[in-house]
């Protein structure tokens, strides 16, 4: 089962190094990860994605809620939360095929962002289904390059 | 000096932990991170940004460069890359407020993702100084929560 976690912390040296260690000593891998600082320049807020045993998370947030630097965690469920994904893609195109990914990304909201001759970088964003349909699409195209932030939540109330 | 790195990886476990360490080994502070997989899901791909002094900077590439589960290490400069971040943030309005908050997110042509009767939840993606102009006027109503991803990176060429 796939879950979603979010950690409100201080923003100091080396939580994110004894975060990520929590997990992997655990040997429960992360699926992604984003750390930055929130409006409080003295906290960050890290969203993590990860998949697994439910009882081995259980224990892995207890552990999270008593590191000293950890103010808040969050175990997200289904409906609770907005999540979105930020994704850059670069995919190859010639004079045809470039028409046919502008039309694509316009049908998907999704913005170009960088134009080379032989290449067009493209902003989407949304969940992860809209996400992973656009990043197929592309695919037949051929993808020289892929950036994704992982998804950043929030809890709706 | 802020710099921006971009490491891709294999996806395996621990990796994550390995290269954050290495930063807090070594005293470096991490301004924001995120990974995800790739096209490829074997596969990772992270960006760091992070600021202090050239010469450590240069020791830790050349540390991670040496990480056995590490396939590349970019040191962006300056234009030779596209970036971008996305924010999620929950701002406190009474109906005079949601009125010029939505104004706002029109002009930064960010979009309203969640509305409460005394909130509004607002995705707006860009790169550092737009994200951080509308996060400003927004302090303005009064932030409830925030989430950013930090930024991705992928190099023009």
């Amino acid at each position: 089962m796939r879950h979603t976690i979010s950690v409100l912390m201080e923003n100091k040296f080396g939580v994110l190094t004894r975060v990520a260690g929590l997990f992997s000593g655990r040997g429960y891998n992360i699926d992604s990860l984003n750390v930055a600082p929130t409006n409080d320049p003295t906290a960050s807020r890290m969203t993590i994605v990860t998949h697994g045993n439910e009882a081995t998370l259980e224990q892995i947030v207890k552990q999270l809620n008593k590191l000293p630097d950890v103010l808040k965690v969050q175990n997200f469920s289904e409906g609770e939360y907005v999540d979105r994904e930020l994704v850059l893609v670069k995919v190859t195109v010639d004079s045809k095929a470039r028409a046919e990914v502008m039309q694509i990304t316009d049908i998907f909201r999704a913005k170009i962002v960088d134009v080379q001759p032989k290449s067009l970088t493209i902003e989407i964003t949304g969940n992860e289904s809209k996400v992973e349909k656009f990043i197929g699409l592309m695919d037949n195209f051929g993808i020289l390059e892929l950036t994704r932030t992982g998804k950043a939540a929030m809890p709706r109330k």
